[in-house]
């Protein structure tokens, strides 16, 4: 773990260096070493105050070349892409996706995560960094023999590693952990939630050693706000909690039913192309307006800045009262001025681009992430709705609501609040977090004192988001994968029995079973070749159906594969027996065939009257892909994950064959 | 929810401000409303500097009339009290104490609470709270028939009030959600999370709404600091650490022999005299110590402080360079006065005073917390190490490891800062958390940016404690009182089968099983009352031993006692069935009894072979009570929790007959 964190931090860090650099290198070049981001560049000119900063004579704007935004953005087209967490999340519960978190795909993401984050791309950096920590997970315990023999500890080192991950993507160690815990995790016991601290801290330590954000603070967005909030704010904060609910909606249906598109029809045959178009389009419509030219991340810094005097930004273009003296802090509110309403324009044309292209982006064969674009699409509408509240509150500090909070010349509203509010809802509503969601903004601010509108944005937004369809965005990305997924939020509370969903069903023929020892080789593989079950139950006789064990199709047809090879006297007609001792045969049959070795002596049974109910749970907390049916020692059916999975379905008033199994 | 987070909340909020008021009452009173605590008998008074704030006319000290701490105290003595996370912790891994979570402990816990934590004891308030807040769930769930039927249910309820209970104790409701989480739940479904999440919310938003803490900031012990942190300090951090799990270690130790040789000597008998005793000493000593003599609380909030400017603390009595202009922040270091000195006297007694009397007080019959104790030890630590290591930096800044961060004239080391770690690291050592350590510690002070720090002392005291046990106090309490508690956290990890734990063991007599069919009422009668378990396998017969079903003790005797009143014709030697059809009996014989309706068909079963890795990880996860072991079908033997436990403790190398059983 301490590998993992230590690695994952590193690559972070080099992929945060290599991003800004990459992200300036549009806009132009460090004159005095073209390594430098502009910030970098900067750091040592003598301009001191904010506004001159930006005119540092050491960096050349390349502003008169329009160097095409999408110039990265083409090249990382095609390269091992599509959403990460959704995959990851099916592994962890249980799945084999194999290559998945091979070392080519850790070595190809690191390298296209670069060129993409930096292309100007609608996305973030956390789904793929999740990804790599957990390549970096997967290859780290295959070292060591206690995690590479054992699926479950391997899982855990994963699901430690996927906190590392949204931890160094964001600088937020403990928000990583409970994303881990809440979002990605299918099971995680404390061990793991321990093991995740640990790897988070050591990932927080090595990112303060290289510090990418380049300020001495660990956080991302550094927030400080010099008023408070007031209760009556709670309206348009619990307002902005609405709209990330209906964001949520709208981006998830939308998205879902436009990769379906892509998956279903000729679209899905040309992904570079797509990449293309989609980034060439992005770089057109993005460039002219500056609040989508710039990166996302800047944006947001900007949007969840409060205004302060020093401030030189477009959206702090307020009207000062001559007759006050600027005090750096706490200035009151003022009319806005020209700036603000062409930033409000600016801002509104942003936020239908970003909605629209963010909608078309995320699930393209590239690395993306979710995070940065959903937080800018709330911090944008955030803003807004804060610079109008601020606005109404001036003009109109009469009106009985405002009175009590707000006497002319004090400074109530903070625009940037809203925003960080509005940008929590709107990530909320597309991955339905909740604690994880507050921590993360935290983390990501410093904005403590927040708590209860960021908690009632949350709990607002998920509200709302779940009226509409309790999917999330990585439950609705695997529903669509078709890969069996069992979610543990959903309740499963229906009187049906295991009799019910047990196969074979009434009228079907009876279940493939081997018996202990009476069936010849010939036999199982007529049995192999006419079905494709994963395993088969094995009984003492096909008359009393006594359950001794469970024998894994895999398993079987390596055994009888090596035996015929290997061992003497074994041919079509040769019994095999899975009990201790050879059975008695008649004196001239040929050489009997032991294969206890392979059988599983402990196959999870459950009896015919197990309400459903049950059965689920169990499933779902130990992980299961079958469990044997049984009334009294009688085997009488098998139920596997599929079909528990279809009966919840039907049960939901789905139609159970439109859950796609690859 | 909803309910449970206000009315704790309310609950809270009343217990605070009567707390502070009981507190200060100690000292004085006010004299223009006396139901005034010192902050609010000042709040009008126009002394407007901190240090004559002290001074503000309304408020009269009783300095001489030696109001002994203890009379309200001796008050409080002998009202339900111990410990209470141990007790709910083990009710929510399944297992049952009556009356424990009742209407009556729900008035007299508040009640006594008040008066226990303003008598000045050494203990805090998160224990009692997340009693009363459990008392409030368990009273609103047995309103609500969906959650009153339901076990699993009513605990998830439970889970979210403990939740509830730790938020309002601190104004922490993300750290109250983990505590939940890490500490106190057994299960802790993700739909719990989000529970918790909202009762937390609610939790908050009322406790905005009473602002007992008096300021508008939402946090007990804001802190602000005005230097960040530098990479040699982390020697000093895990120094701190490395106390914290030594404290830790030593504390439980200490406490659990004191607790035992309560439970076991003819000192437990005398519950009011023992706290009558604790009280009074703790009142002797305390008072001339004026750190000990202020509510822990207070010495907290003094020691996490950063001397600014305009502190008057005797711990902030540096020496001011005379050619210094004073400003307001970032005042270097300077050499300590005479009051820092002394300050540093009194602090090592006050350490010593509160370990010694935190171990005597912990597990008294008084509702008790240990966050505020411990975190008050740490605290004290903490400030004397930084004291320490910024007078070394400012006599010795010409030393290697100072010269590269600390400069003649600079505010290098924060004292308040060691404080605020070391307080984590004592918290962290006596209850191992993790995570929410961190994030209670944010949630406390405010400090985001200390993150490394505060995680570091945490991991190292977690790991110093574990290295001498591995029990923290809470899992060493249950253990102490003999429930039987299945930790989540032990790894299993021994080569044993179901076979070997399994009862009944070779040589004993055979289980003790019901026929489905043959067996008469006096049969049963006979066998219920030579034996005490609390529940019997029903299998097909004697001959055959396939196992049905599973009847428990207490709806035996039940059914049993209402057939023969009720029921006519039933009689000693009536044949009892648990088919759906009666036996063919002979002509003459009584009318059969049907007890199919008690007969439970699912019971859990596992096969011989099964791991024990497999089994304790079912029963875990499952939360069972027992368990029956097959082998194809044949019923062999039953394992039981105690079994499970008893095994573990043998694997190891523990007495297994030490585990104690209530």
């Amino acid at each position: 773990l301490l590998l993992i964190g230590d690695v994952c931090r590193t690559l972070a860090g080099v992929i945060d260096l290599a991003v800004d650099w990459m992200t300036d290198l549009k806009e132009g070049v460090c004159l005095s070493a073209f390594w430098y981001s502009h910030e970098q560049c900067c750091w040592t000119s003598n301009e001191t105050t904010f506004e001159d900063r930006d005119k540092c004579p050491l960096w050349q704007k390349w502003s008169e070349l329009l160097v095409n935004q999408s110039e990265v953005g083409i090249w990382a087209g095609s390269w091992l892409g599509t959403p990460a967490i959704p995959h990851i999340k099916t592994i962890l519960s249980g799945f084999i996706i194999r290559g998945y978190l091979g070392k080519w795909t850790l070595l190809i993401k690191t390298v296209t995560l670069v060129l993409v984050v930096s292309s100007g791309l609608s996305l973030g950096k956390e789904g793929p960094l999740v990804h790599v920590a957990c390549c970096c997970g997967n290859f780290f315990s295959s070292l060591f023999s206690k995690y590479s023999k054992n699926e479950g500890k391997r899982r855990e080192v994963l699901s430690a590693a996927a906190a590392a991950g949204v931890s160094v993507a964001f600088g937020a160690p403990i928000g990583g952990v409970l994303f881990s815990l809440e979002e990605v995790s299918y099971y995680f016991p404390l061990k793991t939630l321990w093991r995740s601290f640990f790897a988070a801290l050591v990932a927080a330590f090595t990112l303060r050693s290289i510090n990418p954000f380049g300020n001495s603070r660990l956080v991302l967005f550094y927030v400080e706000y010099h008023t408070p909030w007031y209760m009556a704010e709670l309206f348009p904060f619990i307002l902005l909690g609405v709209f990330g609910g209906l964001w949520g909606t709208l981006f998830i249906r939308c998205n879902i039913a436009w990769c379906r598109r892509r998956k279903t029809t000729r679209l899905g045959k040309y992904p570079v192309l797509e990449v293309i178009v989609v980034t060439a389009i992005t770089a057109i419509i993005a460039y002219p307006n500056p609040y989508t030219r710039q990166s996302t991340s800047e944006l947001i810094s900007e949007l969840f800045n409060d205004c302060g005097a020093l401030e030189s930004s477009q959206l702090c273009d307020y009207i000062n009262d001559p007759n006050m003296t600027r005090p750096v802090d706490d200035i009151p509110d003022r009319p806005a001025g020209v700036g603000v309403y062409t930033a409000m324009w600016q801002l509104a044309l942003a936020l239908i681009f970003k909605i629209v292209v963010t909608i078309f982006t995320f699930g393209m064969k590239i690395p993306s992430g979710l995070f940065i674009p959903s937080m800018a699409v709330g911090a944008i509408a955030g803003r807004m709705v804060g610079i109008g509240v601020e606005q109404l509150a001036y003009h109109h500090h009469d009106w009985i609501i405002f009175r009590n909070w707000c006497r002319p010349g004090a400074d109530c509203v903070t625009p940037g609040l809203y925003a960080m509010v509005g940008a929590a809802a709107c990530l909320g509503g597309v991955t339905r977090m909740t604690v994880s969601l507050v921590v993360i903004m935290f983390e990501l601010t410093g904005g403590l004192e927040y708590i209860v509108p960021l908690m009632a944005a949350a709990v607002t937004s998920k509200w709302v988001a779940d009226a509409f369809g309790k999917e999330g965005i990585y439950e609705a990305h695997i529903h669509l994968n078709g890969y069996p997924f069992l979610d543990v939020k959903d309740e499963f509370t229906h009187r049906t029995l295991a009799t019910d969903v047990m196969r074979p069903r009434r009228g079907e023929p009876p279940l493939s079973v081997l018996t202990q020892d009476s069936m010849t080789v010939e036999d199982v593989e007529t049995l192999i070749k006419e079905t494709d079950y994963n395993g088969f139950p094995v009984v003492v006789s096909r008359d009393s159906e006594r359950l001794i064990g469970f024998a894994q199709r895999r398993e079987l047809i390596l055994a009888i594969k090596n035996a015929r090879q290997r061992q003497e006297g074994i041919v079509s007609n040769s019994i095999m027996y899975f009990t201790e001792e050879p059975p008695e045969l008649p004196a001239n049959s040929p050489h009997p065939l032991k294969l206890r070795r392979i059988l599983n002596l402990s196959p999870f049974t459950v009896t015919d009257h197990t309400p459903m109910e049950t059965v689920v749970d169990i499933f779902r907390k130990l992980g299961l892909r079958q469990c044997l049916v049984t009334r009294s020692g009688r085997l009488l059916g098998i139920i596997t994950k599929k079909d528990v999975l279809r009966h919840m379905a039907q049960m939901a008033n789905q139609d159970p064959e439109s859950i796609m199994f690859n």
